[in-house]
C-alpha cells in the first residue's frame, strides 16, 4: 500500500461510489484504472492477477470433478466425510490452513418410499432411475432413492387434484373451479418456485399429502433431447429435494438462530417451524404419466397442460394413489471444510464458498462449483508459495447438508455471526459451477459492478471476446427463465449494462447475507440442464453436454479469482452504494404505487420513500467525498477502518428483530419470498404484510424498513466524515 | 315507403353515414330509430323483424341437420347432388322460386393413397379414421380417404424434413440452420395459414412432396378432451382439404374469370396457375408420430416442438418415406341451388349463401349454417305467405364445390356477375353456422356497425343479454386466434364497440368480394372444434358439442334475417362509409409507415395517402348530405338511383387489371394474402410489393390503389349530390 498515491476519481460510466475502471474493454490494459485501487497500485494489482489468471486449467478441474464424483455422497453419509476429507488434503497441500468443522443436525433418510396407484387399477409406482448402459455411473446401486427431505413419514391412500405447478394462483384458479384439495393428495410439477413452497401450499390448503414430478414439458423432451442424447430430464429421472420450509429458516431444524454443535440447546422436532406436516414425495414423468392419465374432474385451465401425451384433467375422480414413507430421522454428522490463507491482515476476510454434498453425484450441482474453487485455492495457493502475501484473510469454504437445507452454511455462520460480521468484507459463492455456456451472477447492489468488471477481464471460451461482452451480447435477447434453476436469465439495463439479479434463497449465500448482512456475491455458467437432482447429473453427462472440455470451469475460476483478489487487495473496498440507494428507492417507489392501487395505508409507506431518499443522498455525499481522493490521504489505521465501515453497511440494513413470522431473516431488503422460494422478495417485510393486508404487521414492518435504512444513511455519512484526512 | 317521412340524422355514437339506431340497448324498442329507415317506416320494420324471429326453431334447425348430415355428401358424388335436390325442395315448399343450377369443374378424387415409412424401419402409414361404438356415423364405409384436393399424382421416396407450420418465417429458420427440403418431403403441421400455402411454399423451396398433420397441440388432446369424449380432435382423424391456390384465383382451375359452362373456354390443365405440382397429402398425429419420432438432425427451434411425446428433429436423417398418390381428375358436376323470393323491386338484390358440400358428414362445416339458412328462408316464406312482400328481391344461394375451392360460388359469380354488379345491394355469408357458444364476424368496413345493430337486436341463448352484449362481453377478454378455423377471436375497438374482422378468404364471399366488389358479411358461432374437416365433424358431435340445443341455430337464423330483412327493407341502404374510409386511411398511413421503415421508395404512396383522405371528406360530405334529411324527400326513382349508388361505392374499389400476378383479384383494398391464405391482405397490391421490395410493381399498384380511391370519393360525391332535393 503506497501512501500519497492519488485516488481514481469515478467515472460517469461506472457510476460507483468508489473509482471506477468500468470502461477498461474487454482486456487487461496496463494503464486502466481499477475500481478501488490507488493509481500507484494498479500496475501491481494488474500483474498478480495476469499470472493468477494464468494457473487454472481445464485438465485439471476435469481431473478434480472424477474424483469428486467417484462416488455418489450424500450429506449425512460416509461418503461426504471421505470428499470432506479429500478436500481438507487438498487444502493443506496448497498450503492453505484447512480444517474440518462438523455438526450435529437432524435430519431424515428415506427408509422406505413407497406409491401406487389403487384405483382405477392398481399400478404399483415410485418407478426409480434406469441404468444406462454408456455410463457405468448410472449402474451403481448407491443412490438414494427418490424421495424429499424433510418431509414426515406417513402411510395415506386418497383422490388425487393436480395442482399445476402449486402456486398461490394455482389454488385460487382451483378455488374458482370448486375443486378442493382437502383431504386428497396433491399432484404438482417441478418448476417456478422453490419445492418447500409447494409443499407449504398443499400443507395450508389441508392436502393429505403431496406428489412433485417432472413434466417432460418444463426440462424433459420436449425442452430437448434427453440424456444420454441430450442434456435434458429422461422420464425416468427423479427430481430429488429438500421442503424444508427454509424461507421461515434454513439450516438444522432444532437449532434455529444458534449452531448445531453437541451441546446446543435444541428444540423438539414437533416444534421445528420449519418443517413439513404432510408426507411429500418427488416422482418421475412415467409415474406421473399413469397417474394424470387416470384423473377425472373438469379439463385443466389454459397453462396447465403439460407435455405428457393425453389431455390433462384436474381431477378428483376414480384414481386412487396409496403413498408410505418411511422416513430414519436422526442426529448425523455433517462436514464442513474451512480453508484459511492468512493475509497480512487477518482482521478482514474475504470469505469463499461452495457446497460439496450431492444428491447422487451432483456433477453440476454442486461439485463443478467445487472443482472450480479447487483451481482458484491451487492459484491462490501456487501466488503465494511465489512470495505474494494477500493483504486481507482469504477464507475457503465447501459445505456440506446445503442439499438438505443449507446446513453446513447456515451452522457455520451461526457459530460464528458476530466474528463475521466485524470481519468479513464479502462472501462469493458459486453452487452449480458450470452447467452450461452461459454466465450468470447475482449480488448485492454494492457490488453489481465488481462482477460486471472482472468478467471483462476474462477470455470466454467460444470466442475472442471477454466474458462479459458474450454475457451482454446474450442478455440483449434474453428469454425467459429457464425452468429448474433458480437463476434468471440475463436482462439488459437502461444503462446497457448486463442487469445482475438480486439473491434470493437457494444456496449457502443465504445464511451471510439474509441473516448476517454479509454483501454477496453469487454465479456460474448456466445452460441446457434437465437432470438437476438426478442420477444422471453425473460426470458423462458434464463430459458429454455440460461443459465437455472442462475450459468453462477455469474461466469461472479466473472470475471468481479476479474478484476475490479485488476484494481482498483493494486500498478501498469496491462497494457501490449509490447503485445499492437507486435500487431501494426504485423499490420503494413501486412499494408506494401498489401500496395506492391496493387502497391501503400508504402513510405507512411514507417513511420508507423518505429514508430511501436520505439514503440515495447520503451515498452520493459517501461518494463524492471519497472521489476526491481524500481516502488515499488516510492513515492506514483510519484507512482501515473506513474499509470496515464500507463493508458493514450491509449490516446497518438488517432489523434486529428480523422479520414478522421469521425472525431468523435479518435483511430488510431481500429475502426469499414466503410464497416464491428461490426468487428473492424485495423489501419483504412490507411487501407481504401488504398483500396479505394486514396494516398492523404493514406499519411494523415500514418502521423497522426506515430504521434500517436510517442506519445505513448514518453509517455513510460516517464514511464521508472518515474520507476527510 | 312514405314520402315526406323524416330521416333520422346519424348519431355520434353509431358514426354512420347513414342515421343509425346503434345504441338500441339490449331489445327491441318499438320507437327506437333503424339505420336506413325514415321515422315513419320505423315501427312496421319492427313488427316485421319480431314476427320474423319468432319464427326460427331449434328443433327444427336440428331435424334439417340430421337430414343434410345422413350420408358422406363430398362435392363431384350423386350425393351431393341429392343434397341439392332436397334443398331445392325444401325451398320450393317455403314458396322460392328455387332451381339447381349446374356446373362442370375439373376436379379429383382419390384412387390410391399410400404412405409407408421406410427407414429406419418399415411402417405402414395413412391410417384412417376409427370407428367409434357410441357414434354410429362413423361405421360408414362412405367416408372419402385423407386427401388433398389438387395435389398432382405422384410416387415418391424421399427423406422427411419438418418444416412447422410451413410459413414464410419457418423456412427462413431453417435456412439459418443450414437445412433444405430440396428433393425431400416436407412435413409441416396443420394451422396459423391456408394449407395452399403450405403447399405453395414447400414447392417453392423445391420439396419433392408435403405432408400435412394434426399436431395434438393445436387441436387435439392438448387442447383439450378428444371425441367422443370431448370436442377436439382424436389421434386417428385426418383434416382433409383443398391445396389449391385460391390465392391466386379460386373456382374451376380450368376457367380462371369465367363460369364452368359446357362449352366455356377451358385452359389444359397443365396451363392453370392455381393447381399445386409438388404431391401433398394429409394424415393424422397418430402417422405422423412415427415419421417425426425417426427425424434425425438438429433439434427444433423455439416453438416449434408439438404436444406428440419426444423431442422433435428438424431431419432429415434416416428417416425416408415413401409416398404413392393416384388422383382420378375428371370432369364432374356441381350442383348449386339458387331460390329466389321475388322483391316489389326486382333490379336490388340480397344475397344469402352457405355451401352445402362437405368432405364427410360435415355437420358444422357446413350443414350448420345449411340449417341456418334453412330456418331464415322457412321464416321469410311464412312471412311472404302472410301477405309480406319483400321490398328487394332475397336471393338464397347453397353452393357445391366449397371445399374444393369456392367452386359453385365462384362459377354463379363469374356467370352473373355484370347482373350481381348492377343489382346485388350485399351479400351475406355463412359457414361453418355454429359449432360453439361464440359470436363472430367479418365483414366489410361499411356493414360492421349493421351487424352490430343486429346482434342486439336477438338474445343470446346462453343467458338474458342480447348477442351483442355477450359477444363485446368475451370480446373485452380477448385471446389468441383459436388455431385450425379462419375467424379471428373478438376483440374490441378503441371506440368500445367489438371490433369486426376483415374478410380474408376461405369461404363463398371471396368471388363476391374480391373479384365483384359486392359489399359482403360472414358471421357464424364458434367455438372448441378439433373435428375440421373429419369423419368425427357430424352430427354426434354437433349434439353433444356444437350446440346440445340447436339454440344457436336459431339464435343465428334470427341475426342473418335480421341483417337480410334490414338491407331489404331499408329506404337509404344503410352504409357506413365515413368508417369505410377511417379503416383505409389508417391502412394507407400503416403501409406508409412501413415503406418508411425499410427505406424503399416513400413516393409511390403519396396518392394513396392523399386520395384516402380524399375519401374520407367525400364520404363525411355525403354523410352530412344525407344526416340533413334531404334523402326522404327525394322521389321514389331517386332513390332507387340513390341507393344504387350507395351499393355500388365498393365496385369503384376494384381495379379492372386486378392485382399483380393474379388479376382475378380485382379488390384494391383486401384479398387473401399471397403467403398467409386466410388473413386479409390489406391493400394486398401495394402490401406484397413493398414486401418484395419491387419499386417497378409497387408504383403501378399504387397508382392503382389511387385511382380507386377517386373513383370511390366521386362516387360519393355523387350520392351527395343526388341527396338534394
Amino acid at each position: 500500500m503506497k501512501h500519497g498515491a492519488r485516488w481514481i476519481g469515478a467515472t460517469a460510466l461506472a457510476g460507483g461510489l468508489l473509482a471506477g475502471a468500468g470502461a477498461v474493454g474487454g482486456g487487461a490494459q496496463d494503464a486502466a484504472p481499477i475500481r478501488g485501487f490507488f493509481a500507484g497500485r494498479v500496475a501491481e494489482e494488474r500483474a498478480l492477477e495476469q499470472r493468477f489468471r494464468a494457473i487454472p486449467e481445464a485438465a485439471r478441474a476435469e481431473k478434480s470433478l472424477r474424483r469428486l464424483t467417484s462416488e455418489p455422497h450424500m450429506a449425512g453419509t460416509e461418503a461426504s466425510h471421505r470428499v470432506a476429507e479429500w478436500l481438507r488434503e487438498q487444502y493443506a497441500s496448497f498450503g492453505f490452513d484447512a480444517a474440518i468443522v462438523s455438526y450435529s443436525a437432524w435430519m431424515p433418510q428415506p427408509r422406505e418410499v413407497q406409491l401406487e396407484l389403487v384405483a382405477p387399477e392398481h399400478k404399483a409406482l415410485a418407478t426409480q432411475e434406469e441404468p444406462i448402459a454408456s455410463d457405468k455411473d448410472t449402474l451403481t446401486k448407491g443412490a438414494v432413492v427418490g424421495f424429499n427431505a424433510y418431509s414426515p413419514s406417513a402411510d395415506v391412500t386418497a383422490a388425487v387434484v393436480y395442482v399445476n405447478y402449486g402456486m398461490v394462483e394455482d389454488y385460487r384458479q382451483l378455488d374458482a373451479m370448486g375443486v378442493s384439495v382437502e383431504g386428497k393428495i396433491a399432484i404438482a410439477r417441478y418448476g417456478r418456485c422453490y419445492r418447500g413452497i409447494k409443499t407449504k401450499l398443499a400443507e395450508e390448503h389441508k392436502a393429505a399429502g403431496l406428489i412433485i414430478y417432472s413434466d417432460p414439458q418444463d426440462d424433459g423432451y420436449a425442452a430437448g433431447d434427453v440424456y444420454p442424447d441430450g442434456p435434458w430430464r429422461p422420464m425416468s429421472a427423479i427430481q430429488r429435494g429438500s421442503v424444508e420450509y427454509t424461507e421461515i429458516y434454513p439450516g438444522d431444524p432444532l437449532t434455529p438462530g444458534v449452531a448445531a454443535t453437541p451441546d446446543a440447546r435444541r428444540l423438539a422436532p414437533a416444534d421445528a417451524a420449519d418443517v413439513a406436516h404432510i408426507p411429500t414425495m418427488p416422482i418421475n414423468a412415467q409415474d406421473a404419466d399413469a397417474i394424470l392419465r387416470s384423473l377425472g374432474g373438469p379439463h385443466v385451465p389454459k397453462g396447465w397442460q403439460g407435455a405428457l401425451p393425453f389431455t390433462y384433467h384436474v381431477g378428483a375422480g376414480a384414481a386412487r394413489v396409496h403413498m408410505k414413507l418411511e422416513m430414519d430421522y436422526q442426529q448425523r454428522e455433517i462436514y464442513d471444510v474451512i480453508a484459511r490463507l492468512a493475509g497480512a491482515d487477518d482482521d478482514e476476510w474475504v470469505v469463499m464458498g461452495n457446497h460439496h454434498d450431492a444428491w447422487v453425484y451432483g456433477a453440476a450441482d454442486p461439485n463443478s462449483g467445487t472443482a472450480v474453487m479447487l483451481e482458484t485455492a491451487q492459484a491462490l495457493g501456487e501466488l503465494a508459495r511465489g512470495g505474494w502475501r494477500p493483504r486481507r484473510t482469504i477464507v475457503m469454504c465447501h459445505w456440506d447438508g446445503e442439499e438438505f437445507g443449507l446446513i453446513g452454511s447456515t451452522e457455520w455462520v451461526e457459530a460464528n455471526r458476530a466474528e463475521l460480521q466485524a470481519k468479513a468484507v464479502a462472501y462469493i459463492n458459486t453452487d452449480v459451477g458450470v452447467n452450461g455456456p452461459n454466465f450468470n451472477a447475482g449480488a448485492t447492489p454494492s457490488l453489481k459492478e465488481l462482477v460486471r468488471e472482472a468478467a471483462r477481464e476474462v477470455q470466454d471460451p467460444r470466442g475472442g471476446r471477454s466474458v462479459y461482452d458474450t454475457w451482454r451480447e446474450r442478455a440483449s435477447h434474453a428469454k425467459d427463465e429457464q425452468s429448474g434453476t433458480a437463476r434468471a436469465d440475463a436482462r439488459v439495463e437502461n444503462t446497457g449494462e448486463v442487469a445482475l439479479a438480486a439473491l434470493g434463497a437457494g444456496s449457502d449465500f443465504c445464511p451471510f447475507f439474509d441473516h448476517a448482512g454479509i454483501a454477496s456475491l453469487d454465479m456460474g455458467f448456466g445452460g441446457d440442464y434437465g437432470v438437476y437432482h438426478s442420477l444422471y447429473d453425473d460426470f458423462n453427462w458434464m463430459k458429454k453436454f455440460g461443459d465437455p472440455t472442462f475450459e468453462y470451469h477455469a474461466a469461472l475460476a479466473r472470475v471468481i479469482g479476479t474478484i476475490a483478489l479485488r476484494l481482498d487487495e483493494a486500498d478501498v473496498l469496491p462497494f457501490d452504494y449509490a447503485a445499492y440507494a437507486a435500487e431501494i428507492a426504485a423499490a420503494a417507489q413501486s412499494l408506494a404505487e401498489r401500496a395506492a392501487q391496493k387502497g391501503g395505508d400508504a402513510t405507512s409507506l411514507e417513511p420508507v420513500t423518505k429514508e430511501a431518499a436520505q439514503l440515495s443522498a447520503a451515498a452520493w455525499r459517501a461518494r463524492d467525498a471519497l472521489a476526491e481522493g481524500r481516502g488515499a490521504a488516510l492513515a492506514p489505521e483510519k484507512q482501515k477502518q473506513m474499509n470496515r465501515a464500507l463493508a458493514s453497511v450491509e449490516q446497518a440494513l438488517l432489523s434486529p428483530e428480523g422479520l414478522a413470522g421469521r425472525p431468523w431473516f435479518k435483511h430488510t431488503i431481500y429475502a426469499p419470498g414466503s410464497y416464491a422460494g428461490y426468487a428473492a422478495g424485495v423489501m419483504p417485510g412490507v411487501s407481504e404484510a401488504l398483500d396479505r393486508r394486514d396494516s398492523a404487521t404493514l406499519a411494523r414492518e415500514a418502521a423497522a424498513l426506515a430504521a434500517a435504512l436510517t442506519r445505513a444513511a448514518a453509517r455513510l455519512d460516517e464514511i464521508a466524515q472518515m474520507a476527510q484526512p
